[in-house]
């Protein structure tokens, strides 16, 4: 998978970002395009078609005066929620359409790629500082539904009892186990979190404000499948009192026993990967839980989740590198060997924070239909940090702030602790 | 499309019966095999191969004790209903299969047909004459699915706002206006119904045995478009009294306004046909309305439906023939003229009758796990006669009892009246 | 409990039926005539004015021009499901109604009472001719609703883990083994089913008609608790060739594994009745059994259910005679022994019969409002026959079409059984 | 209604508490206790019994060792959500349930009464101290309890046609208009909030702990019925813009168009009071609003919902005075005039905060099975402060954090504004 160099120019980092989409798609047959295997998930065709509607409904049409849409009843089918440019298609309802065809969503690709990458070769002057940011934008739009075209698909193949294998596994040397788990000390204070900068960041990570914060400790590393199962195995799915009480009532009306895609079978753990079903390995760290089972294990284990300040405070100087979509595995990794400080920061899993998804202090949405894009999802989420195997390198930032119902479980998530000092 | 003739050896019917499934799926996207669009309708690819998991099932693995299936999981992925032989993968969940692809599915039929080949030309005393009735049956079983097959794919289409058209319309003329509906009287009496004789008929259609009927009087055609958009603009839909309190229930609860498929805009009423959305035609037979609506408007019309034995005793002496499915219409269609007699009893649309779809006095199932094709569904279904557009012409019988739940819709279903003498 | 002679006038028997209302709540606390325990229940004191309002709203305020309703509200809140005459408050939260209290529904009952009197104590000529049938409808009503005050107690009492009694069971001498099953034969031909003559009958059971009936045979008794533990021990609720469909999918989603009300403990069948939890009696007749389950007996049972026609046929001669309301027992009673014809026919339970309810050939509702009484349920139900040991003597015939939904269990249901001779 | 004196001894104070109970209940009919009008509320008398279970389970099944409970089957009946001391009875069945009769609760209050003064009376030395903490929270407890009576009541009465009276209302000088809104300013800086010192205070209060707060600034006063009638008169629900997307589809699909019991009637607002259905005045503060309707209205002013930090900061100095339960009006009052200061801080409305409900940075639950009372909510629900006209003076506190999911309407809960400095 190619990547855009650091000084790619802005067509440049188009065209590579819009290539990975399609990469991604590379090992799927027409039909894996259609499916829409839950409410939360969406087809593969539906992303490939709304990531372009983004560049159309507010690049193009108001770049360009006489901009002419591909279809006239794409915006109506394309549009996911922006409430103010017009009702969205049902959302449960994507996998209901077999037309546009995957060719066709294709052509639409390309009919905007044109339109896109002409635009941005005008000579400068001509307006394209304006949209400049917005197109920024889309592309980390773009990137956002790469991640999700994974776990959308990894979603839609665990339902199939054909068990389908996305990409088979890179031959690796695997650890067997981890180092232990050490607890990495900050300090109290008062610490500035947020972003901030000319960077390219989402207005939820802004503005860069001042919080208090404790003394803390956060785990040097990930929990791992290993540690998991021994929570299993001491009963943390049958103890009420290791749970949140939404949690708890979810986790028995679905009858939860394990993390999402775990199957036993002959006294063993199996998991679908998007490599296949394969046994659970013990060194890898654990993935596909909810913030309710987070929480539990976390209490379980004596300890907490982190709140994203913390996370955000322990991120400073570790270097933006890890288990990332780009290393091609689909899938969270075993920590390799302990370096002394603070591991699995980005990459690998999505790591559940114990913070709300709110406003951060002065917050102000971006300016017209694209302040729908955060603000209006502030309840009843919480925050995630880190990145997964499925982010973007590009995409990554230390305030990114990602956010998903606590009862998600689709998404590359995982667990990192914390405890008080 | 080719039809067998009727001295068609087995082997040949059972070629042109399998050739006409796939016939119908020439127009169709990859894509469109692929969607379900409500719990009730399966896939086109579910279709195809469960019609082949069917012989598989009841034919090849009884009559080939080394028959190796063509893949171990479609036994579960593709039977239908038949608890008896297995539990069954989840109905409303088959839309949620991208694999098996229709590629495969297609091998999976040639497999399977090479196989049924095989068998059909051994030599008389090899057992064939024990296996004929079941793959009689399995054709039969076909001819069911080809109807479905294009009911389902019309709600698919219908829900699309794209409104694909499966095939165009066949140019033809089309009267304006129909002959007055005439009443055609029949005498009270004790009379015989049922299936008797060596041809091929259900389990469900016999014995023959005896009825009483009063006089009565059925309706010398079927109510159009033109006098059903009567009863809507009398408020047909508003009056309860003319309702049976379940229909009024959910005609509320789903806001019914019309036959399904039928919108009004600018005043007008337009219509998804599988040749594409177009202006309702008043001369043609009303079609797409459940059982609650046919009653309703019956008795909003002064008049009654019938019961399946008037139908059966009126279908005496009336040639079989009609718009069926080799018509290529995929549409009921105008009466041409009144030729004096009872008229559109083949064909067009499944007339409902009053009768609920039970047990014939001394019916018994048929042995075996066949057994469940139609007898444990005698419950809360009402029964319809006569096949429609969608139904091959060496399907349909006097005595073939279709039955749907009354609040059914999807299918071609339409309505003749009856009144007491 | 008071019974009407037969030479009773009008207001004797209006008196004595609308006592039998109250007689039945004497020993009810405040709190139960409130509580509506599921969708199909209502609560006691809605039984008690419902009944009431009846008579304000078909004859009172028909027959008496400057009638004054005793409440504004009341037609509202009273009315249960004729459409004609107004929208009627949610069934379903009949049971959030705190007020009208108690004592203002029995203040109601007065009010309405004495005004009935009055109107029926009129000479004659002055219109009373033209209401008595009302009245004589509203009184049956009101019988009706009798055993439905029973039946939605006992419902409600069975969800309450303190399982309060109703009333103390009567003593009595009780066998603990009933005569052994016997076939009662009846032979073919056409007979006339349905009632006719100046007596009372709901517009259901009518017209007089004929049908044609096969040679049959009916059980000479009902089924036994005991003979239906032997099909609950045979695996009968295990296995799905013996049931309907619906059936059971209802009875894999509800968990069914006896009748309602019965509950396993230490090996034991318990089960509720309106004298409280006791000891399941093998010789009693089964009871609370739906359609579902009935017809997966017989047909374990080597048989089938009678229809309604073949029951009327063998009701022929049998006195209207058995285990009714005015037994005081409120619970089915063993055989006592086998007098050598048909037994049990009328009382203990309702017989489910294999009929659906639609109308008889000629149907024709009663004119006005009252047309909505009966025949607007005629889809998706099974007809009963006899009478069950909560239906007032003066209440049950031997044309009596009574009819709930297959899945219905709470009323006194049980199962005779029949088959071809 | 008597309030304990500050200096009541132990005993006293359990005496006023749980007489408050009752004296809330003195103007119900029997019937009144027995409705439940939604999932989340609980008939009266299940209050009643629940709060004397509490002290039952917690306090003399502890500290009398041969204590004998009331009924064996009310610690199943009368547990609410303590899971680690057994699975207690189907909340939303708690409405099913007419036994216990009124009557027996108040018998088994009696009897839990008199075991709790005894137990109150004993000398010192006897192990009082230690459950002293315990009785304080039951006490506590009961009054939440008492707060919940007259809002589940509301919301029962108001499902009623007949629009009961409660109590009629108290006659009182009203303001037609109020004083101008005003901003009050505080400081950035870090702050301590949270409870510390010997005073009784929930687990969720703790501890102590330091946060950083920028410049901030909050209105004067609530939002009244005039303020938000305008919010409405300007499309404010009809506006996605203004809306999270959560609420605004809570708000479609329930069809939200006012707050919860205000129905439009010849262009006047009516609503719904517990001293009956009365026109809408314009002076009182809004109520009965969800937090998406109070994040919406701040988004139409401008302004944003205040933090629970900056509202307890902002209460320093203000006395714990105001239209609480003891004011005998049971509904929000208008401010009488303007003093300058901040007011309305405390009763009328429990005001929404921006916060999640959320542990504090420290936070311990209590020992025990009493763990369960407080933490395990904390996901999903906003922190509402200040207390309502139905909160007891002596149970409210500056630090106090009610807690509530964001789409409940049915307490008494409103909005103050805040905006950034």
């Amino acid at each position: 998978m190619r990547v855009a160099p650091d000084d790619a120019s802005s067509s440049a980092r188009y065209g590579e970002v819009r290539h990975v989409s399609e990469f991604l798609c590379e090992p799927l047959a027409t039909e894996d395009y259609v499916v829409q295997s839950m409410p939360d998930a969406s087809p593969i065709k539906w992303h490939l078609a709304h990531t372009s509607w983004f560049f159309e409904a507010f690049v193009l049409g108001r770049a360009l005066p006489d901009y002419h849409p591909f279809h006239p009843r794409f915006h109506y089918l394309f549009n996911s929620y922006y409430l103010t440019v017009g009702q969205p298609y049902s959302r449960p309802e994507r996998g209901l359409l077999s037309r546009p065809t995957v060719d066709e969503v294709y052509r639409y690709r390309r009919y905007v790629d044109e339109r896109m990458l002409e635009l941005q070769s005008r000579p400068d002057g001509t307006g394209l500082a304006e949209i400049a940011p917005i197109i920024e934008l889309g592309l980390h739009h773009e990137q956002q539904h790469q991640e999700l075209m994974l776990t959308d698909l990894k979603h839609h193949f665990a339902v199939n009892p054909l068990y389908p294998i996305y990409r088979p596994r890179p031959s690796q040397s695997r650890p067997a186990t981890v180092a232990p788990l050490r607890w990495v000390p900050f300090r109290s204070g008062v610490y500035w979190i947020g972003h901030t900068g000319a960077d390219f960041a989402f207005d939820n990570e802004c503005p860069r404000h001042r919080v208090f914060l404790n003394d803390f400790e956060l785990s040097s590393r990930l929990v791992t499948n290993g540690e998991y199962r021994a929570f299993i195995e001491d009963e943390g799915y049958q103890r009420p009192e290791l749970w949140l009480s939404e949690g708890w009532s979810i986790a028995q009306a679905q009858r939860w026993e394990a993390p999402l895609y775990w199957q036993k079978e002959d006294g063993k753990w199996w998991a679908m990967t998007l490599s296949g079903r394969r046994e659970v390995e013990d060194a890898e760290p654990v993935c596909h839980v909810s913030y309710f089972e987070a929480d539990a294990y976390a209490r379980w284990a004596g300890a907490r989740l982190p709140t994203e300040a913390e996370w955000e405070v322990a991120s400073e100087g570790v270097p933006i590198d890890g288990n990332l979509l780009e290393s091609g595995i689909y899938h969270p990794a075993p920590l390799q060997d302990d370096t002394g400080g603070i591991s699995q920061m980005f990459g690998d899993v999505w790591e559940w924070t114990s913070s709300a998804y709110l406003p951060y202090p002065g917050y102000r949405p971006w300016e017209g239909s694209l302040g729908e894009y955060n603000g209006k999802f502030m309840c009843n989420q919480f925050v995630l940090r880190g990145g997964s195997c499925a982010t973007p390198a590009t995409h990554i930032r230390k305030t990114y702030r990602n956010f998903f119902p606590p009862a998600a479980r689709w998404q590359f998530m995982g667990i990192r602790v914390a405890r008080d000092a």
